[in-house]
Order: C-alpha cells, then structure tokens, then sequence
C-alpha cells in the first residue's frame, strides 16, 4: 500500500508539473519562468496546506518532489512540440485528474491525522492541496483561475472530499475503502468531464449583466 | 461585551461573504466559485494574520465561520436579484464596512494580546485582517484590487488601527473605549464613502504617465 | 562585518521600496497604495520565507523596516519627478539589483542556519526572499509578473543562490568568501542587463501558438 502511494504520488507530481506548464505556454514563458511555475504548481498546494497546518513543508523533507517538478518542467520545456499533441496532452490531463484526486484525499487524510480542525478543515485543507498549485500558477501567469473557468476540475476534487470527510467522521472503520472510492469518484467525473468537454451547466453560474 | 461581540463577527461574517459574491457577480461566476470566492472574502484577512502570527487558523477552531459564510455566499448565489436591488447593495455595503471596522479591530486586539512585534506588526495585522480576504478574492477572480481602487476603504481601516495602537500603546488603561471609538470612525468615513461616492482626491495619486 | 549587513540592508529596503513604487506609479496609485505596495515589495519576499520556516515575520522583530519602507514609498510619492529621471532612476534599479543580491544571499543563510530542509530549500528560500516581494506587489497591482516578462532578474538570483547552496554544502570552510563572491555574481549579471538591456533570448522562450 505504502509502495504503490509512493509510486502514484511521483507519477502525480509529474504531471501537475507537465499540465502546469502546458497550461501557460501558450503565453511565451521563458525557460526559468517554465521552471518556477511548473514546481508551484506541483508543490503549491501542499505548500498552501501545510503553512496552514502549521508543520514543515512537505517538500522541505522529501526533497525528490522538488527535483522531480523541476525535471518534468525542463523536459516539458524542451520536448513542447512532443507534449502538445493532443493525444498526449489529453493523457497528461487524464493523469493529472488522477493527481489532483489522490492529492486531495492524501492531503485531507494529512490534516485530518493532525487533529486539525475536525471535521470541516481537513475538508478544505484537501480541496486546497489539490487546487492550490494551479491556482498560485495562474494567479502568477496572469491567467484566469479555474475558479472563474467553469470547468469541472475543484467540483469533483471537493465532492469527493466532502464525502471521504464524511466516511471518516461517522464510519471510520471504513477509511481505507472510502478512500479508494473517493479517488475513484473524483477521478471518474474528471475523465468525464475532459472526455465529453463538460462544463458547469448555464444555471448554475451568474448572470453577466 | 463577549455576547455582542460575538453576533456582531455573525453579522459581519455574512456580510463580507455577501459583498465578496456581489462584487464578482458581474464576472459569470459559477456556483462554486461563488462559495470559494465568499468563503475566501470572509475568512481569507484572518487567515492570514493568523499564519502570520503562527497561531492556528481562526476557523479550525471555530467552524461556524466557515459554515455561515457558506450559507451566506449561497444564498446570494440564489437570490442574486434580491442582492442586487441598489438599496439592498448598499445596506450589505454599510455592513460590510461594520464588519471591516470591527474585524479590524479584533485583529489588531489578538495579535496585541499575543504580544506579536508591538507595536507596529499588531496594527499591519489588523489592516490585513480587515483587508486581506478581498484582496484574495480579487486576485483569484482577476479583479482590480482595492489597492488600485482609490476608494476610500483600506484607508479609514488603517487610520481607525493606527489610533487603536497608539491608544493601547500610551494609555492602555482606555481599551475598551478606545476599540469603540475607532470602530465607529472606521464605519463613519466609510459610511460617508459609500454615502457620497467619496474616492481618494486626485492629489493623492500618482500620476499616469 | 555585522555592521555592513546592516548598513547593506537599510540600502537594499530603501531601494527595494523605490523600485516598487517607480513600477507600479504609472497605473495611477493612490498614496495608499503606494505605502502598502511599497511596503509589500520591500518586506513581502522575507515574509513568505519566514513563514515557510515557521519562524516569526523578521519585521515582527526588526520593525526599522517598516519604517524604512514606509518612508521611502511616501518620499518617493511625494518626489515622483525626481525618481522618475531616467538616470535616479537607473541608480535605483542597479541598488535594487544588489539588494535581490543580499537579500537572495541573506535568505538562504538564515534557512540554512535553520538547518531548513538541507540542501534544497534553503535556495528556494534564498529566491522567494529576493524575488517575493516583487512577485506580490505585481498581483496585487495587476501587473505582469516578473515570471512572464523575460528579465534577467530571478536568473542571476536563482543561479547565485545555487552556487553559494552547492559552496555551504560540500565547502562549508568557504561560507564567507562566497557569499561575496555570490552577491558579486548576481549583481554583476544584474548590471549588465540593465545596462545592456539584456533578455532571456528567444530559444528559451516557450513558442506562443
């Protein structure tokens, strides 16, 4: 269990860094600038988190998440021309829905075994590891937030969150399960969502006067 | 005193929730971005005094900020045409004002109390407090900030801070009366802002070149 | 040598501060703004990284400067004319170059002497503190940042940083000698471009599509 966590938390931090810089290309971004925002937005959001928790930096003690953000950023850089094919692109997105998944639920289970807050900031402190790094990306990129996107990518992550939120409180005899579920949940609509291009229905957005 | 105190940050929680939505509204925001976006306005100033001060965030310990800025953000979500009705606007808008004078105030008074970098730090602390969570919204959804704003908003916060710490620093004994005399100047020239469109005098801007 | 840093780091704050200003003066900022960006801009780097360490704001303790800031963002409001002559204003962008310089350096020794996430973070940290404050002042103006603006400003910094981290690591017996000689390097690199003009060349830079 510990082992393949490992190995899908590299794979996750990869692809946010790969996703993060795809998303500002387009802009003309220099090769440091590349490099800077391709490792916030892998290490962002757990940043954001653990400030708020009040402990070390995640990546103050396992320093590989930093090499690897800044490998996967440079090799973006240089081989653009491989990672913007659509059909690649479009597995990276896949593979970061399953990052920004499991980030969220590795980060709430972080603040929820800290004792902080219980139940409503392990909720948020989730939902902040998995979206924070792209929204310190954009934020510095001068690009529109996924908040004011209307994309269906925090949706999920805090639908599944919530729920891993209420497994935990009520039925924590089933933490490993509902774990697994909720990944599988906020990954599933996040497939869906990129696959048939969904967005957030007319309704539920307001009314530009 | 302690009663008052604490239906007064009701209010004013709701409030700046409230103001936070109204004053993205215009964007096309969707419904979850209105709940990040509110929640953001409310608890985001007092967040980040307390990361600042290295004390637990306000809200892990007591969730019902977080709960009532929910339910505040969602009811303006619903209710948007209600919320936009100018006299209604502008009631939110007067509370709102409270609730900076108020929150101002409060922030200023915890990081005294812990006796964090008096007397300057407590008075930048309670400006934050009182600011911050805007800030942060208008940064996520792309809006101009208040800082570039010239309305008369920080301005009266940090004039009705500074007061407050000199009265605390040189005579301590007229606390109480103090924190309510800032407050309510705070809340007047705010109130005489929103009354009479007051901006900053262009005297006082720079020059666009 | 202690009472060098000193009189260095009064130098860098003030220029910092100017600098900050002169960059955002042309959007039209109010007094306000301009102390608060200002302030932000000289300070705000340093505060990221003192809450990243978890250690308390170095400005809680050290409150000159604020002061320090302050003033100089009001003078240099009030002396726009003068600071805006392109030969001041030259002078202050070559002291600001040596600021990043001392301040990227300092940084990465106070992390470092706090045995902060050896060897990685402390030149992270060394960065942050250097470039922060301008990161922060840029958002919250609504300005480009210096990420997406091809200046050869973070560079210098972050390549400083490393050489000065890889000196601490493996030749610690060296620690002072390269720490000028990294300050050195970075304002050196600093200078030219500003007096060449000097830009990340095209081949570095992402193809906008």
């Amino acid at each position: 269990m510990h082992e393949i966590n490992f190995w899908i938390s590299v794979v996750a931090t990869i692809a946010f860094a790969v996703t993060g810089v795809l998303a500002i290309a387009d802009r003309g971004v220099d090769i440091f600038g590349v490099m800077v925002l391709g490792v916030i937005t892998a290490i962002g959001g757990g940043t954001i988190r653990d400030i708020i928790l009040g402990v070390p930096s995640f990546w103050s003690e396992t320093q590989m998440y930093v090499w690897l953000a800044l490998a996967a950023s440079i090799a973006t850089f240089v081989a653009e021309s491989f990672f913007t094919q659509p059909q690649i692109h479009r597995t990276m997105l896949y593979i970061d829905g399953f990052g920004a998944a499991l980030f969220g639920i590795a980060g709430l289970d972080k603040a929820w075994n800290l004792n902080f807050g219980l139940p409503v900031a392990p909720v948020i402190l989730g939902v902040v590891t998995a979206i924070g790094g792209g929204l310190l990306r954009d934020v510095l990129a001068g690009r529109k937030t996924l908040l004011m996107s209307h994309e269906l990518y925090a949706i999920p992550v805090t639908l599944g969150c919530c729920l891993y939120g209420l497994v935990l409180q009520f039925f924590p005899q089933y933490t490993v399960q509902a774990s697994v579920i909720c990944i599988a949940i906020i990954f599933g609509i996040r497939v869906a969502a990129i696959h048939w291009d969904l967005r957030v229905p007319k309704l539920f957005i307001t009314q530009t006067r």
